[in-house]
């Protein structure tokens, strides 16, 4: 994997990553495709709207098919139909949402702010997932059976997966642990990636990913053991605190300390705001699969042009009464076919019946969305008016 | 609407009906658009697979989003964004579906073959709609509300939609349906036959309905008065017996009492052995839910090259494990797109995984294979080869 910087705006940077199965530019927002399948997509709609890379999550690709048959049909791409850059994320993630998360019912923030009210998986009060010095127990949640994903484990299970980058493996922590849980929580991070970077895949790009939860000495402590490794790029990972500043205090405090030449990647972020607060940051990475998961709940995105903004997250629900006759497209400026194809009100006649169409209809739309805001602002960083587009979109600098 | 006769084999024709929105060749398969979308396609889907011709639901659009605002929003076709001829049913099999139907879990013909154990709804026993001599009283599947569906209405909903070709108010009987009965609701809709005919749509073509069970002279009866009326077209509906044998007798008692210059349109039918017997004795549409409906529930077609054949339906279940390793497409000699880009293993996985690409993917393909096999039908008629094509797929003439 190669990283290019191509242009530099404060601490943005636009660039280009190149894998052996083609190149994506930065920053990127990468859809998530948890079962090698952007939910209610398929590679054409992918490539018209201009997905450049995917990630997949090797927990549950582990779990189904199974990351040995994916391995036996040739490899996450050709299984899926999808010659362009693939990650996968660790299973780290799913030790916090299948555990902690799912017991205490919380995401990646305490208030959820970021994840906006997104959780992985429901709460049903029971922990899925249990942490131990040598790894994470699961309960399989399809058969009950119990899985252990441990450092090594994780990297095989990747390798056998063939994705273009991979992550290693970490332990996520919850907004809701202390400090005295997180450092001992890093601690063993740091021990696994000992173990990851001994047993990767050489054919694949390893990410390590920095830990330490809102906790600054952590956090600083996470990011300069991370930046003596030799990693192909980093990830930032984990509780991200208890509000949206404190998300911004742990990029100024961890982004600095992180080579320059290698990309940064904010795990599981992916709202318009966060976007520009983030980039700016020098965040060069993003997944999330906000675009998708709101688009099934009826919510869709729309331009500051049709009313978005921070308070209404740039979304309207279309569930909503006042669209009931609205011949309008979701969005006039949007460019995707479902806006020069459908109706506002056809479209929440599809959400209301349940039809089927409208899930693919409103997931494309939403992805080409955000995906068109992602080039809009790695224009406006090359073009040096990062700033101006951020104001138009947000109301302030 | 006009019809126009290309070719003639027997009893069989090839053909052109040209509508406001164009035109359709027969025989023909028509996709069912229930909600104003075929479930799982976008309209780009239907274009590419070559649907020339769609059928939607007036029972269910009367009730969502409501005729009058699909009106409001300019008719059907600009609602659903499809330009092409669009096909109204009048509510009448609903009466059945949702009455007799229901109560007593069976579909149009007794022992579900023809229906291959489709029904219009899972059977709970208990009635939802009752038939009255001015009309048919349902229960309001959403709200529980009483809805009441006479002939009048009926046109005057199909006229608010605004569909090129609409069908006469009838009572659809059930192949439980006694001969005493059977009658009297044969009468009943003679008479609602007068109604659609005073309240029609002009602009709008109309098809009588052929009713009167496995009865043979009932439907002699319903065949000689309805090719009295000045019709554009005829359905043959209702209970088409117990047996494929006692549908192949309806359709050769009734198609030689229809106007030669007039399409015949058999109602709901459409698994691969009863297109070949119905276009064999005149037939010249086909509506069914059935492709869209088999690929949700996993199961898949396929040609005789596959392994295909009227025992197995032409059909693969794509849970099989016999899958779970087959890189081969669905159907090799298919050239849809899901074909061309996927393997079995795949499209098995999201299956398994309940994933929604697939049911997008698996409509998709069994769309485009039924529509294929009209094509096929038409030219081997146009060719004089009707029947190498039957044995070849049948393995019988």
């Amino acid at each position: 994997m190669e990283f290019k910087i191509k242009s530099t705006l404060d601490r943005m940077r636009t660039g280009v990553v190149k894998t052996d199965h083609g190149k994506f530019r930065t920053p990127v927002f990468v859809p998530v495709a948890t079962l090698a399948s952007v939910r209610g997509l398929d590679n054409r709609d992918l490539k018209e709207i201009g997905a450049e890379v995917l990630l997949a999550n090797t927990y549950h690709l582990h779990l189904r098919p199974g990351d040995e048959l994916v391995k036996k049909l040739g490899g996450i791409h050709k299984f899926m139909g999808f010659n362009g850059p693939i990650i996968t994320d660790s299973g780290g993630f799913q030790a916090f949402s299948l555990g902690f998360g799912m017991e205490h019912g919380v995401g990646k923030i305490a208030n959820n702010i970021f994840l906006e009210g997104l959780k992985e998986v429901e709460y049903r009060g029971e922990k899925w997932a249990a942490v131990t010095d040598s790894g994470v127990k699961f309960k399989n949640h399809i058969t009950g059976e119990i899985v252990e994903l441990t450092p090594r484990k994780s990297m095989e299970i990747q390798s056998n997966l063939g994705s273009d980058i991979i992550f290693a493996f970490d332990e996520c922590t919850s907004p809701l642990s202390d400090k005295e849980y997180t450092a001992i929580a890093l601690e063993r991070t740091h021990r696994w990636v000992e173990e990851c970077l001994k047993y990767y895949d050489r054919g694949q790009a390893l990410f390590g990913v920095v830990q330490g939860g809102e906790y600054k000495d952590l956090r600083i402590k996470s990011a300069r053991f991370m930046a003596e490794k030799d990693f192909a790029g980093y990830g930032i990972g984990g509780s991200l605190g208890k509000s949206k500043k404190d998300m911004h205090n742990i990029l100024e405090w961890v982004i600095p300390l992180l080579p320059e030449d290698k990309p940064r990647h904010l795990l599981g972020i992916g709202a318009v705001e966060d976007l520009f607060n983030s980039v700016e940051r020098g965040v060069d990475m993003f997944d999330c699969v906000a675009p998708t998961r709101w688009a099934r709940r009826g919510h869709l995105y729309v331009s500051p042009e049709e009313g978005g903004n921070p308070k209404n997250k740039f979304r309207i629900h279309i569930q909503n009464s006042r669209f009931r006759e609205d011949e309008n497209p979701i969005d006039k400026s949007c460019e995707c076919f479902v806006c020069s194809t459908y109706s506002r009100a056809y479209l929440r006649h599809l959400f209301v019946a349940n039809e089927l169409s409208y899930f693919r209809l409103a997931s494309y739309h939403n992805v080409y969305f955000i995906l068109r805001l992602m080039d809009k602002i790695r224009e406006s960083i090359e073009e040096g008016r990062f700033f101006e587009l951020k104001k138009e979109w947000l109301g302030y600098i």
